[in-house]
């Protein structure tokens, strides 16, 4: 009997506030390009008061890939924590309204920590750098799991960045016992090479014992296996998953799955914000899996989806995937 | 000795919510197309809850227009009402981060009703269709008015939209004195044909009394003076006021004063989404007057501006519109 979600993801219940800058705001305000900083809410109201007028869209890595599995047409729910606030309201909606089963508590109005944000900062090479404050999404802890949920889960797909906080380790390892016990399978992002140099031990861990499916880019393959090639790093990885899918930026992704590599090629597109390029890929490849496509078809399917995303503003989809993908003939 | 501020706009102050949908659900959800309709709360939270994932942008007419006018590098200051809660943030960062003075103070966190959104119903083809709780907005009263601020203006824009209420009415009539007895200027735009219609008899005495420069479109004239054809309501308009700027959709737009009209032609664009075109006509149109340039300068000033709105989705400008002038040799 088919189960009730192809996927669940679980991650940070983040809404984006995006803004194009020029390179020079990155340095003179202290901000690593391309990569994700944690903030604290003094920062968060410091950068605020200093960006330029923003847009705001509901973000969050596993958020957006749930999101553009559910405009794929896949069953699926996600999990993860905001409050009961304006901003929460929205991340609930937009969830929500593009399919997804989001039925997490939020934290009370009375709550001390806010939902959390992410200000994305859009150079004019398209690179987005991203200042995030967690809010109430780093309290994700075991009591938020349900575990009838992860049972009734094809795949779960964990967001690397939700390992920072100790409760949502605990949450976690709850899920992947749920959904693994009912014979589900466990797919893992590594999110960000800081974020894996923070949790280099519990994902190596994680990824030896329960991950079937990997997904990380070049970056975050050198962060955790720290060897000198990316060969060499995603033959590590291979050797201890089923199947790794890594994307190599404007060439496209790399997968391996039982010694064989494959390559598939990124779409043409004109890059206008690449905010969640990776999470849109990870997207289209779980669409494929579970339609039952073979790895480099799922590869392919993850870099249309990619290449819709970098297509614009914003990290949730805005054009019709499926039309997207019967136009590739996928 | 030369103002502080060349244009200070009072008007509604907005988040908007924007999704795209099919005109189907227009008609399924008894939405007008094309205009504004006002709501409350339920019906806000109806219409969200059957909505399709949106984005946020900081909208509200006059706000758009003076964001528009100081993204031109013109001197701004806007007055409306937010509460303080994170809508009010995002509206007051992203209208100051602009840079506009804007200093209202905020309706307290425990007010009832919170900072006002419209959700903007964006079709395929382009249209989009407005549904307004105006909040907090709706309560901008007289003590809200900085005479200083309206003496040391040589332009004041006033919203159409805004004169639902009361209270606002009395803000307008203090504005517009302390703006014209320190030899300041008063605009106004019409806002909208079902604006005229709850208005007319007041919007008359206004024009009429004190307005030197009026914003329109071809069915708000229809609407304010119930004449046969565009030309004879013009005329009426142009007997009771310095300058008639009127859009005309696609065409560009009429402008008339001492009795000659001239014609500005809209810039090339392709269509995303109309949301703030007259607003930013608005901006464009005020920062030529404002600058000494001939009407017809300004009318094309005005055009340029509102091509580049309607480009992209969200009513308040992405390009740098200063470059878009030189451009076009302005």
């Amino acid at each position: 009997m088919s189960k009730k979600f192809q996927v669940v993801g679980i991650g940070n219940s983040i809404v984006d506030v995006l803004a194009h800058c020029e390179d020079a705001f990155l340095t003179d305000n202290g901000i690593d390009k391309g990569i994700m900083q944690l903030i604290d809410t003094a920062r968060a109201s410091e950068l605020y008061g200093k960006m330029g007028p923003a847009m705001e869209i509901s973000g969050g890595s596993a958020a957006n890939t749930i999101a553009g599995l559910a405009a794929m047409g896949a069953s699926t729910a996600y999990v993860g924590k905001v409050k009961a606030d304006q901003l929460g309201d929205i991340f609930a909606h937009d969830i929500q309204a593009q399919g997804a089963v989001y039925e997490v508590p939020r934290a009370p109005a009375d709550a001390t920590d806010e939902t959390g944000r992410c200000m994305v900062l859009v150079t004019p090479d398209a690179e987005r750098s991203m200042n995030t404050y967690l809010g109430v999404s780093e309290h994700l802890g075991p009591e938020d799991i349900d575990t009838g949920m992860m049972a009734d889960a094809d795949w779960i797909y964990l967001e690397g960045y939700r390992f920072d906080g100790e409760e949502s380790h605990a949450a976690f390892a709850k899920a992947i016992k749920a959904c693994k016990d009912a014979g589900g399978k466990v797919s893992l992002t590594l999110s960000d090479p800081f974020c894996v140099e923070r949790h280099r031990g519990a994902f190596r861990a994680m990824i030896r014992d329960n991950v079937d499916l990997l997904f990380c880019n070049e970056h975050e393959m050198a962060a955790m296996y720290e060897m000198p090639t990316l060969t060499a790093c995603l033959n590590a990885a291979a050797s201890e998953v089923d199947i790794v899918a890594c994307t190599i930026g404007e060439n496209g992704a790399m997968i391996i799955r039982d010694g064989k590599t494959e390559h598939a090629p990124a779409t043409q597109a004109t890059v206008v914000d690449v905010t969640g390029a990776g999470d849109m890929f990870a997207a289209g490849f779980l669409h494929g899996l579970v339609n039952g496509k073979d790895t480099l078809t799922c590869g392919r399917m993850g870099c249309v989806a990619a290449g819709e995303i970098i297509s614009h503003i914003g990290a949730r989809p805005e054009a019709d995937l499926k039309e997207l993908f019967r136009a590739e003939g996928l």
